[in-house]
């Protein structure tokens, strides 16, 4: 049995819970590496997968005999098969944030189980991340990089936010991602305030900033990045944002480790925004993984303490609502000692 | 007020309900045509769209005084302001097909109210359009008919699918688009038996069948077309597959109108797969509207009687594991008397 799946029966068994059922993809793919659609349920004797006919014949050929998983087709099981997977009384965690209210009855009729809450259980195991994901993240931001040093070679006046954006994209399809974590952000001039900017049919012209937001997925995983760049010259008023905003950004990185509090550095961070009179209704950052915004959140609710192998975008950015928005974003590693960029191209400023 | 906004508050009058909670962003942007992030809000008092500072704005901007929305900061909300938004022992509807099973036990603690299914009113009522967003739509098939010309025009052997999904993307924004309605599909030679083939780096060639499967949004709007077009020659084994499929479209579109039961169209169109040992694996179409995939259900399961100004697509294929597949679907609109079809571009044999 897969070393996830096993740690899930384990994890099972010490909450006395006599099963589980898995319906969110993203994490059945990081339980089984599955991706295509289906239930994937675990019961005290078997795994199974309950898929349709259109994926039978590409989850057998991704599985093998010791993944110990049993795929099913939904058409050929009855209600009395459904009835048969659990035991009556049986006590089966399912996962309250993704599943809808109207399935949670759905379930309840057709597993005729206890549903139990399992409070983001996959969720969190997923922020440590295992070598292997690892690799993946650095590969996708190793991509991400140079699509970034790609395109500040190519961006001619003229070029508009979508143009700009598409080169971005191809560039990163063609260099081996498997697809974008997000729809790219490419903002120019007073399109910069807004933190989720669409890219437009805006032109860039001498005296614009650029503000970008791209990231990539390699074999699944994500990657993010954040730069900003100046055509022709950079105004004073653009240095002194980007100043601040890069050491913020420093300082958090300074302070995160295996152990550090999110909450109390977050809450460092706030007061020298608040002292500067600059908003702090975007977050400062958020985990990364198979999905490009998952746990842990970088905000000074609730104590939150980081954990070594686990992936974050760490991301400030100043927006003057109207006039223009600075933000710098990597993509990090949190080490026993150390917070380390696994995005590396250059935070110097770029003239182009 | 909007006449949606008024149409809903009539309906929640009908079911005794003292108002509505709307969190679905594609009901929030049906309803107000607001797309940032927030919750919705009807009572009977008034209409209230909850955000925060990062949409406060955006969100203004876009709404009139008629619109009678009451915007909020969500961060300068308490506990007892959301629990004065109704009053102790409403009931109140919630989208129970959309809201998680976590949420809505947040929704009965943070509104205190007695939380009601409301059976998917929104998504029901969304299967009819109205005249402007059947602008929207057409307008939305009119630049995918455009980009499927344009790339039957524009391959050449040795391009890899990647790159023709890239050109056609392209072309799309580039006319207007504001992005696509899905990840487009290109699959070329065996690719093409998987019904939701990614495109790959195969490079096409002579003797392959290439299937499009491509979509655009318009104003928020989606279009879905499919074709299937064959490089240098076509091997007669396709030619007899082909006209299969394009002739069940055709027996389909030929019985939908104003009143038609899918139910029973699509159970004569399975008899004939059936008959031919074609696999039914694939719905045979879906609703189409703000989402790609919406109501109604195309489906032989259960009486699903089809409305004036529904707009639909039809996308009858066949797979043939391993070996290809051919599927045609257009986006048609249900007319009182007809199947109009809101994407034109030919169905004939196209042989590059």
């Amino acid at each position: 049995m897969n070393i996830k799946v096993k740690w899930l029966k384990n994890q099972l068994a010490n909450l006395k819970l006599d099963g589980m059922i898995i319906t969110n993809p993203v994490n059945i793919m990081y339980l089984t590496g599955i991706s295509e659609e289906g239930t994937l349920i675990i019961t005290k004797r078997e795994n199974i997968f309950i898929t349709d006919g259109r994926y039978i014949e590409s989850v057998n050929s991704k599985l093998t005999i010791e993944d110990e998983i049993v795929v099913y087709n939904s058409k050929e099981l009855d209600k009395y098969d459904y009835e048969n997977i659990f035991t009556m009384d049986d006590n089966v965690g399912f996962e309250e944030n993704y599943v809808t209210y109207e399935n949670y009855k759905k379930y309840l009729h057709t597993y005729r189980v206890n549903l139990i809450e399992t409070e983001g259980m996959l969720e969190n195991q997923r922020v440590i991340k295992e070598e292997e994901e690892l690799e993946c993240i650095k590969k996708a931001c190793e991509i991400t990089d140079k699509s970034f040093e790609y395109i500040i070679k190519n961006i001619e006046e003229g070029m508009t936010e979508k143009e700009i954006a598409f080169e971005i994209q191809k560039f990163m399809i063609k260099n081996g991602a498997d697809g974008l974590a997000f729809d790219l952000i490419v903002a120019s001039g007073e399109n910069s305030s807004k933190p989720h900017a669409v890219p437009t049919d805006r032109a860039v012209r001498s005296g614009d900033i650029i503000q970008f937001d791209i990231g990539c997925k390699y074999k699944g995983f994500c990657s993010d990045l954040s730069r900003v760049v100046f055509m022709g010259r950079i105004e004073p008023e653009y240095k002194e944002i980007y100043d601040f905003v890069l050491n913020e950004q420093k300082r958090i990185i300074n302070e995160f480790k295996d152990g550090a509090n999110i909450r109390t550095v977050i809450k460092n961070i706030e007061e020298e925004y608040k002292a500067k009179n600059f908003s702090v209704a975007h977050a400062f950052g958020h985990g990364v993984g198979l999905e490009i915004h998952e746990l842990p959140r970088l905000q000074a609710k609730t104590d939150n303490i980081l954990k070594e192998n686990s992936v974050i975008a760490i991301e400030p950015g100043v927006y003057i609502p109207g006039r223009f928005g600075i933000r710098i974003e990597d993509t990090f590693k949190i080490n026993k000692m150390s917070c380390e960029s696994l995005t590396k191209c250059t935070k110097n400023y770029v003239i182009i």
